[in-house]
């Protein structure tokens, strides 16, 4: 029987990043940057004013008259002498001849004469963004390797990218086995169950950027070996029959798919039927068909090796204050025990949610957090969902 | 000039919740459930096995000769007697006349001959999941107003629901206004700036599940007061043009589109010209178009407004220790700075990230909360994002 720890291990030494891809920067939101990202041009692109104000040819300036406007967007076309003055709008081109920007709250206007309020002064170069002040041609603007967000968007976009390489998302295929196994749609016959795995790794999933294709198969090997052979996904993801029992064909078809089996039995409650399974750089996993049990061992297992194909960072342990007791057990397995964190005087506390039994999927529908080995109340080692 | 806190008051009285529509249950993750769930059925729907293992008609069952197998999913035909076992897997509905369950491990099998262990017993009922005994028919599943994760979506596809009433998404029309502004594409010519705003918002409001269209205008009134009349989107969002200057037109407009102003003038750095307005259940905001400025009043403003539309908690403050100190500032206005969160030893902490200029957007990029009021170190009031 294999610890939890060692099959982390595992699935970080044989799971590699997926290969770099270009996309749209748009459909680049929560993918991991595949190169460092430099700067094509130099931001500002001109010297602009950073308020609306007046252009001035002096410090100070004395009184002068306004000779135009220039709005942001405006070519320019005006320069300031000694005397004349722009009226100039934030973002505008500064032009030829300004030495500085007064705000024009710290400016007077009587008709066409404008000059600064009295006492007031400016210093040469005042209030004029320099081309190239804030981001220059070459400069790195993100790194290989970061997690693109929309402020990562934003500054992409303010030097004209339109697209980025970034590292591929996982495709998967998940299959769903089990004769009593039944879609939707359909009144329920005596001994069938409804399937929630589908839906529920479809979601989880969809949360981690993984492309899903899913199907459900009856408890047959040549069937599942059928897929299996006919798949180029990167994850297989097999629901149920991940067990040594005679109706669990997940093992013997991924062997005989040419798979290696690297786990086949864990020391974790719920999760002793799991199947960790690599042939190249294409992973499998057997997931027991309890639905509670598939939705740990996704969280503490299959979203792992998902994050490292995607380069994305590991879910980590934390020690938390754990807030409450829960019922001890007399398995002798590792258990994992839902959670919600609670913020309690700035000291955050997880508060475990003990499911009753294990069918009972109520705890799943706002745990924020899996608890590792909670017990007696005192700190608790969680994993952030 | 207006406090953010009374615009957040403006906001919460002013934007109620969008209607409740029906979705499939796919199309629910992250939504807000528009009204209770209750189960159509019980669960699990039959008499079942929860091990591999045999079935007995009595406790001590004594030697009996097994007379067939029943795996999950295969409809029953045979029964229990005295004297008889039959196999059963987990699953598997249990056969009439059976007193409990006993698993495959706790037996002896001798060829066609099954009995317990030496030593072991079962109790009547075991290893047997009953009719009902998870869910009752009508029981309370998932209350009006829970944001739906995959643990709800497995909850409900385990009693067949196909379909979920959720509270509506917002529809956004974005308009991003200025003579200066260029989509990507083209080389930039002088005076003119790519937009970064369309980007940020469109990736904002995807994390949000709002649905955005965009548009990019001149700095033209009549322009814009059409594309205004023309919408009928929940929500409106104009970049650019929010200030009180010759060339911002966004106030003017939306009082001649008959919206009324809540907010023109914010005690906020930055934010000090943003706009909000409503007209009916419809909501706009004028934002400033510098990113900077426009980044942090979506998160601290727009964000609310959508919250409240689509039954979101709206995002809260709460009090962290603040790792270092940021420079004072001239500015009286009240000032948001980004910020990381660290966890050192249990307790949460946030390191600000000051920004360098009005128009340095690396801190946003890797910001995961918005620092209201940091100074010195000490506590800080932070929202995150």
């Amino acid at each position: 029987m294999m610890e939890i720890e060692q099959l982390w291990k595992e699935i970080d030494a044989r799971v590699a990043c997926l290969p770099v891809r270009t996309v749209s920067l748009a459909n680049s939101l929560h993918r991991v940057t595949g190169a460092a990202v430099m700067s094509p041009c130099e931001v500002p692109s001109f010297d602009q004013s950073s308020m609306d104000g007046y252009a001035f040819a002096g410090t100070p300036p004395g009184i002068c008259r306004i000779q135009g406007s220039l709005s942001a967007g405006t070519p320019l076309s005006q320069s300031v002498t000694s005397g004349t003055a722009l009226r100039i709008l934030t973002g505008g081109m500064i032009p030829e001849g300004t030495v500085a920007v007064a705000r024009q709250e710290d400016c007077s206007v009587e008709g066409d004469l404008v000059t600064l309020r009295p006492g007031l002064s400016i210093s040469p170069g005042e209030n004029i963004r320099r081309r190239g002040g804030i981001v220059r041609t070459g400069d790195l603007l993100i790194p290989a390797g970061t997690k693109m967000t929309a402020g990562g968007i934003a500054l992409l976009a303010s030097v004209g990218r339109e697209h980025l390489p970034v590292i591929g998302n996982a495709s998967v295929l998940h299959l769903v086995t089990g004769d009593e196994i039944l879609g939707p749609g359909v009144p329920l016959p005596p001994g069938k169950t409804y399937d929630s795995n589908g839906p529920m790794i479809r979601a989880l999933l969809c949360d981690l950027g993984g492309e899903v294709a899913q199907d459900r198969l009856a408890d047959d090997p040549d069937v599942l070996l059928r897929k299996v052979l006919a798949s180029s996904a990167d994850v297989l993801l097999i629901s149920g029959g991940s067990g040594p029992g005679d109706r669990d064909h997940t093992r013997g078809v991924l062997e005989s798919a040419g798979f290696s089996i690297h786990v086949s039995r864990l020391n974790s409650r719920p999760g002793k039927p799991l199947i960790f399974a690599t042939k190249g750089s294409r992973i499998a996993f057997g997931l027991p068909g309890n639905p509670l049990s598939q939705w740990v061992c996704f969280h503490a297992f299959v979203k792992r090796a998902l994050c490292r194909l995607q380069g994305l960072p590991v879910p980590g342990m934390r020690s938390v204050q754990q807030i409450s007791a829960v019922k001890e057990s007399t398995d002798p397995r590792r258990t994992w025990t839902p959670g919600i964190l609670e913020c309690r005087d700035g000291q955050e506390m997880v508060r475990p949610l003990p499911w009753k039994h294990s069918g009972d999927l109520t705890p799943i529908i706002r745990a924020e957090v899996l608890i590792l080995d909670a017990d007696k109340s005192g700190r608790a080692n969680v994993m952030i969902l």
